[in-house]
């Protein structure tokens, strides 16, 4: 299996990147291809083993942060982003992982790619570390505007995500809403409420913010927008919570001093766990990650990158669309 | 200065109500009405001090939970959220809090008292407990599908109540977005982005969910689902990691035993610190707590109805929204 890697999306491009699809290529049986500028990339890669796994992909430009994803893609022809979904595209790599411009990662995903038969929009899928495992939460960034038919088809997708890249036998699946009961929320929620009713789920119904951790449900549907502010409210207050509770035992270091509970408490609580977020809907695999992910993070979007093309979890999402097609 | 807290609103009414509104009286220089029914108010009054500052105030019926807002203040004549406003409307209570049905008390609240002149939609601010003091957070569920003057309107009115009641000088405000860039975001917040940066505000701009704790701002603006959803989510988010520690700490309770830790972590992180979020924009004075309310809330509540009524807060509101129709 051949994983493209954007070397030069993220915050702490190349270097970070670089370090991370190391660390990958220690743990996970794949080829990785750093796409990026040879004189940035290379001076990370001295003195290092595993290099007959690994290839660097000269290109000469970088879609930035704050660009126009649509324009970055049509303009820069030899970006990392564009160039590592051409790989794909011409079957020279199995899965993209890009910690870049998130926008334009999911913009050159469908235009180089294209969507699977009868997706109107390819979703985000967050993924939480819950009470109970992990919570599924799409979309979580890609569409900011959304119709109910298009949450319905957030949710097939998911469900067959979770099935084939989590092993989930039967995920509960809800709406993110103001309140529990059937007829709550906004004009949105409440037409998506009767198609999930209907739909091929374990429905659990109306879900509210306060239970997303709680393992009620194992995924969590929404528009982009209330997703992505979901996911970056759930990381902020957990960091902001954590790094409290290390400046406190710092001041108590006499009573407190075991490293390891610190260490397992924020291990548990990691949202650099899954490392980045799959582009559902999309015609190959596309793993998105932050734009400040750590080494670990980058590493672990390859490992989920590995295991969407290992379990052919993209013939699984046809297959379900397939059924909803069919209705 | 009378405070009316309808004692039958809440899930654990009225005994957390009453005990709250007796821990009230304990610190804080006002008369309370209970509004509820007799028979089920006085058993917990027995033996207590404070009496001849409290008065409980007959009714017979409650809205409950589910109940539909509009339905229920028009059917149920004598419930206990439409009493507490009937004596505020008729000058015999001069703020009300409630922990009930809040769609019922924010309805009430309107059909009673009116709005205030100008505002289209009253909104509820709720406050969180930021890293660097109180961040104040409008709308946090009165209004689930809003245009873009509704949130200015919101901005406007939670700057006056932050001056007011929390001594804030010149807050810095911002819009809940999914990125900072300008022109980020779904349809309402790019179109409330123009509005904000022409207002009389302290702008900053678009703050990302991660950052809602950090202290950048202190005001932040967003329709009442999204608000809704923030509000509950870090609130579960703070709750599933606060109980995460404990969890962790009494299973190595042999290194780790210092209860004062523990309870100082919590109270930094405690969400029952203001106990409710005020309705901004009626022609009166509210506080919306959480159905789920401590006594401890209840009490803090009634506190914030103090400050409120004491700092001439809805005068204050009335003049930003005069300079708001001036202009």
């Amino acid at each position: 299996m051949i994983i493209a890697v954007d070397a030069m999306g993220g915050d702490h491009a190349p270097e970070v990147v670089v370090h991370g699809a190391l660390l990958a290529l220690k743990e996970i049986d794949c080829h990785i291809v750093l796409v990026g500028d040879n004189a940035a990339v290379n001076p990370y890669l001295e003195d290092e083993i595993c290099m007959e796994r690994l290839t660097v992909y000269h290109c000469s430009e970088t879609v930035d942060m704050g660009e126009s994803p649509v324009k970055g893609y049509r303009e820069k022809k030899d970006s990392s982003i564009r160039v590592a979904f051409e790989l794909l595209k011409t079957g020279r790599a199995d899965a993209v992982v890009s910690a870049g411009n998130s926008g334009a990662t999911i913009i050159a995903g469908i235009m180089a790619s294209g969507k699977l038969k009868g997706v109107e929009r390819p979703a985000l899928a967050g993924i939480l570390p819950g009470e109970k495992g992990d919570v599924i939460v799409v979309d979580v960034g890609g569409n900011v505007d959304c119709r109910p038919h298009h949450l319905y088809q957030f949710g097939i997708m998911a469900e067959a995500f979770a099935v084939s890249c989590f092993g989930m036998k039967r995920p509960k699946i809800a709406l993110l809403n103001i309140g529990e009961e059937p007829g709550k929320g906004n004009d949105l929620v409440k037409a998506a409420y009767d198609l999930f009713a209907k739909g091929p789920f374990d429905f659990y119904g109306n879900i509210e913010g306060r239970d997303i951790l709680s393992g009620k449900v194992q995924i969590i549907v929404c528009d982009g927008f209330v997703g992505n502010v979901v996911l970056k409210i759930s990381e902020g207050v957990a960091e902001s919570i954590t790094s409290r509770l290390i400046r406190g035992l710092d001041k108590r270091s006499g009573v407190f001093n075991d490293e390891s509970f610190i260490r397992d408490f924020k291990e548990n609580l990691d949202y650099a766990k899954y490392g980045g977020a799959p582009v559902l809907g999309i015609n190959g695999v596309c793993i998105v990650c932050h734009g400040h992910s750590s080494e670990k993070a980058i590493k672990n979007a390859i490992r989920m990158a590995y295991s969407y093309v290992h379990n052919n979890t993209g013939e699984k999402l046809l297959n379900s669309l397939e059924g909803l097609r069919s209705m």
